[in-house]
């Protein structure tokens, strides 16, 4: 195992530190947790709650900030927070207007976020809760019942936290994240595995010239494996089949996001950016705004998916609220 | 070679295709080049051109945008970009308040821009450069004479591009460059190597758990090779060298730039920071800004550098200003 850490028992609270040194006017640490919160408490307004399972940086904690997360909550690598953990956070963010959890749709995630949400209920805090199942790969995988939750959550976080910050109320907030999970479709392939720290080797293999298509950001299965194709044939089979679960017609509108698995190289990620914008507009379909780079990754995976996000005005403008967190830091 | 692309000769007009689809907002490409410049041309102000070989990414397209860059050149994969193409970006860009050129110090790259700047200055527009040698690894290397430009690039363009967008003459935005340039140090490991698609095999090889110390940003070799250490002995010692080489004294202030490879996962990029933070602290010096992710790039390979920014109060303030480009695009 080849990585730049210290032991990998540690690997989580190091990284919290790190961000933490890196970007103190954005979050800090709730003491003695795996939590990280916004560096100065917002007050009066409905606070996100997301996190998940280690190894997909910069989310969830690059996303804590005005505009989007009021607190993340990290687990192991690839493995669900504890519902204590997940407690934690939402005690440290609820301002007494109720806390929305965002849960990527993973089994384990999903147990743990409501068994917390129902230790918060216990203490008087309203918890709602919305799960993400962006990924039209497979409609039930190892580690999920039903469609799992990929990069489209960045999405959810974007819409819904814009939603929050503009004061909404916790149904309101709920209404606008099921809205934004009902039309983000993502779907992605993987080129090389990643290795897990705590393992010590690569969860799986393929050979030299072969990818997993729909492969999930743990490493799970996708549909099958194929030879490696161009960018230009991989970017059309994968918005094909997007397209086809969520039909957009011509003259509507969407956002892009073109997402790094951790292991490709920007340059890789904008020649696939070319191809899915020449398709789009070749449709008709209008992009509004399109992201590219390492969002939701898997350790150093080499593979990206593709998100479309179907807007109406009231999406839109979300979409193009202002948000400042760190992995979005201005230099 | 297992690449998301469609032909290796077109790798570089596919990606900047792609990242002008992404960020019309941003950017345009000057038609018939492979120069980016701002999609809306600045009036009345010095203009900053920089760039070097493809494989950096998002250097230095992703820096155009206001408060640092005016244009970018892309050459061939690690590839200078040839002096005509330098010429057109200086044509494209020049407001008549002159052009700076930002050059990494690479004897391919300093001569085509010094070429291109004879070309501009015999049209009549006035052309000045710096180059920058941030590297503190080797003193000359296989493709440069005296220390190489790496990362603390990226930190040239965002203190420059902050005085020319306020306003500041040539001779001024010129100063402040090479202000910049005598207070950054930079420093690497790799991990592993990469592969240039037109090769299509990997530049170089590492055994299993072995390291390049100093690895250049195309895989030139580094001091030596060594056994991989743990991130905290690996950041000690990277920033002793640093301080050594640039004494910064208790009480002063720094920007710290972790700058990862390409193929390094962001949770490791923190890891590093959490120790290197501690240092700064240990030993008493203040750090103003940090910036953690993959700014300077190389292609897919393993590793990270290092940079540190000794501040006064005049590169504290530019340091500081805003900036709005593509690869710092908000959500």
């Amino acid at each position: 195992m080849k990585k730049i850490i210290n032991v990998p028992e540690e690997v989580v609270q190091d990284m919290l530190q790190g961000i933490t040194a890196a970007h103190p006017q954005y979050v800090k640490q709730v003491e003695g947790t795996s939590v990280l919160v916004r560096a100065v408490k917002p007050e009066n307004k409905v606070a996100l709650v997301s996190g998940g399972g280690s190894g997909h940086e910069p989310a969830h904690g690059g996303f804590v900030g005005k505009g989007m997360l009021d607190g993340a909550v990290a687990g192991a690598v690839f493995t669900s927070p504890t519902p204590d953990q997940v407690y934690e956070a939402v005690k440290a963010v609820d301002t007494g207007k109720g806390v929305l959890l965002i849960i990527k749709n993973y089994t384990g995630d999903v147990m743990n976020f409501e068994m917390a949400a129902e230790m918060a209920q216990a203490d008087g805090i309203q918890v709602e809760k919305v799960i993400v199942n962006d990924d039209v790969a497979v409609e039930n995988s190892t580690w999920t019942i039903g469609r799992r939750g990929i990069a489209g959550t960045i999405l959810v976080h974007k819409l819904t936290g814009a939603k929050a910050e503009a004061g909404a109320d916790l149904a309101e907030v709920k209404r606008i994240a099921e809205k934004t999970i009902a039309n983000v479709r993502s779907f992605g392939i993987a080129l090389s595995s990643c290795t897990v720290p705590a393992a010590g080797k690569p969860s799986f293999t393929l050979a030299d010239n072969e990818v997993e298509v729909g492969m999930g950001i743990h490493g799970e299965p996708g549909t099958h494996r194929e030879t490696l194709r161009t960018a230009d044939e991989t970017a059309t089979y994968l918005v094909d089949k997007i397209l086809q679960d969520m039909p957009v017609k011509a003259g509507e509108e969407v956002a892009v996001l073109i997402n790094g698995l951790g292991g490709t190289p920007a340059m890789e990620l904008y020649i696939v950016n070319k191809k899915v914008s020449e398709i789009l507009k070749d449709q008709g379909i209008k992009t509004v705004k399109t992201y590219v780079g390492n969002y939701m990754t898997s350790l150093e995976m080499a593979g990206f998916s593709i998100s479309l996000l179907k807007l109406d005005s009231e999406l839109k403008e979300l979409l193009l609220a202002t948000a400042d967190t760190p992995a979005l830091v201005q230099i």
